[in-house]
C-alpha cells in the first residue's frame, strides 16, 4: 500500500511516518501551514521527510484561516496552560480544521496516485476534538469514496484511532522513531515549555508508556506538580 | 434557516443565492479563487453579493492548487470544446475540488454561525463529477455532522441536486434572477465563447426551459450546428 502521511512534525505523526516507511510504501509527507504560532513543528516535519527520503508538500492554508475565527492557535489569544483534555482547550480549535486538511490531503494523494492518506489521530484526541473520533474517520472515508468514484480509490489509514497517546510512544520506541526530532509545544519557544496542554499530554504519554522522555522542557516541574496536586 | 451559499458567479449558484434570499436568510456568499482561468466569474459573484446586500468571502486556494495536478482549468492545457458531458471534459477536473471547497465553506459557516451551507450541484453534473452526486452530498453532510459534533450543527442544502440545469433556469426565471449577471464560460474572454462545454450546456438549458437566453455568445452558431449534427 502506497500511503501519503499527513505530518505536523509532532510526536504522533512522526512516529506514524516511520511506521509507514517500515511497513508499507511511504508516498510522501504533507504538512499544513495554517498560521499556527508553533510553526516550528513544520521544520520537524521537513526533517522527518528528509530522514525518510520522501517528498514533503507544505501547503499554505493561511488564506483560509483568515476566514475562520475564534481560536488561540492562529490569533492573538493566550494559549491556556493545563491538561489538553480540558474545557479551556476548546479555544485551540480551528473550525473544521481536520476535515479541511484531510480533504486537501486526499486531493494531493489523488495527484500522487497514492492508495491511502494516513493521519495520526488517536484516542486521547476524542474528548475535545470530534473530528478525531472513529465516527468521523469512517464518515470521512465514505465521503471520499463517493467524491473520487471512478477516478481514485483512496482509503484513510488511522492505525492509532483507538489507541492512547502512550501506545504511540510504545510503538515509536519499538521502531526507534526519533522522539527528540518531534515538536509538540503550542508555544513555539526554543524548548518545549512543559506547561501547555500538549506538553503535559506528551510528558504523561512517556510516563504511562514507561519510556524515557528525551525532551528538554523549560518548566520541568509543572507536570510533576500537577500530578502531585491531582493525587492530593 | 440561515444559509451560507457557495457562489461561483455562474448561473446555477447565482440563481441559488437569489432563491435563498427569497425563501430563507442568506448568511453571505463564499467564492473560491483556485487559479481558474475563468476568474471573471468571481466578479459576477461579487456583483451578486452586492445586489443581495450580503457579505462576500473570496477564499484564495491557489496555494492548494499548486499541489494538485492534472487539470485544464488551472494549468496550461487547452480547454476542450464540445458538450460538457463528454469524456474529454474529464480534463477539467481538479482532484477533490468540491470536497475541499465544501469543507472550507463549513468552517466559514461555523464561524458565521450559519445553519446550512448551500451548493448548486445539479443533475447535469452527475455524469462526470462524482462529487456532485446525491450519494456524495449525503455522505458529506454526515461527515460534517461528526466533524462538528458539539460545536455546530450545519446542514448541506442542495435543492437542485436531482434537477436538470434547465429547471434551474425555470426557477431563476420565476424569481427574476439576473441571468445576464452570471458567467459560465470556461475561457474567460469578454463574452461567452459559445463553444466550450459550459457554454453549450448553458445554451441547452435555456433552450429546454423555453426561456429567452440573454447571453451574448461569440460563436452564436456552434451550439445550433451541434444540435443539427446530432439530429442528422
Amino acid at each position: 500500500m502506497r500511503i501519503l502521511c499527513v505530518c505536523s512534525g509532532g510526536l504522533d505523526s512522526v512516529v506514524l511516518s516511520h511506521k509507514i516507511a517500515n511497513e508499507h510504501e511511504l508516498a510522501g509527507l504533507v504538512s499544513f501551514d495554517y498560521g499556527q504560532r508553533h510553526k516550528k513543528e513544520l521544520e520537524y516535519a521537513a526533517n522527518c521527510a528528509n530522514a525518510l527520503g520522501v517528498s514533503h508538500d507544505v501547503i499554505d492554508i493561511t488564506e483560509i484561516g483568515k476566514h475562520l475565527t475564534g481560536n488561540a492557535l492562529t490569533q492573538d489569544i493566550d494559549v491556556p496552560d493545563g491538561h489538553y483534555e480540558e474545557e479551556t482547550m476548546k479555544i485551540t480549535i480551528v473550525p473544521n480544521r481536520n476535515a479541511i486538511m484531510l480533504a486537501i490531503a486526499f486531493g494531493v494523494a489523488a495527484s500522487k496516485k497514492a492508495d491511502a492518506v494516513a493521519t495520526a489521530v488517536h484516542g486521547g484526541d476524542h474528548f475535545i476534538y470530534p473530528d478525531c473520533r472513529p465516527e468521523f474517520v469512517n464518515a470521512f472515508e465514505t465521503m471520499q469514496k463517493h467524491a473520487l468514484e471512478g477516478y481514485a480509490d483512496i482509503s484513510l489509514y488511522t492505525p492509532f484511532v483507538h489507541a492512547p497517546k502512550s501506545q504511540i510512544v510504545v510503538e515509536g520506541n519499538k521502531i526507534n522513531a526519533p522522539f527528540v526530532d518531534t515538536w509538540s509545544c503550542y508555544k513555539g519557544n526554543e524548548n518545549h515549555c512543559g506547561a501547555c496542554g500538549t506538553c503535559v499530554e506528551r510528558r504523561e504519554a512517556f510516563h504511562i508508556a514507561g519510556v524515557n522522555d528525551p525532551t528538554k522542557y523549560e518548566d520541568k516541574d509543572f507536570w510533576l506538580n500537577a500530578v502531585k496536586q491531582a493525587g492530593e
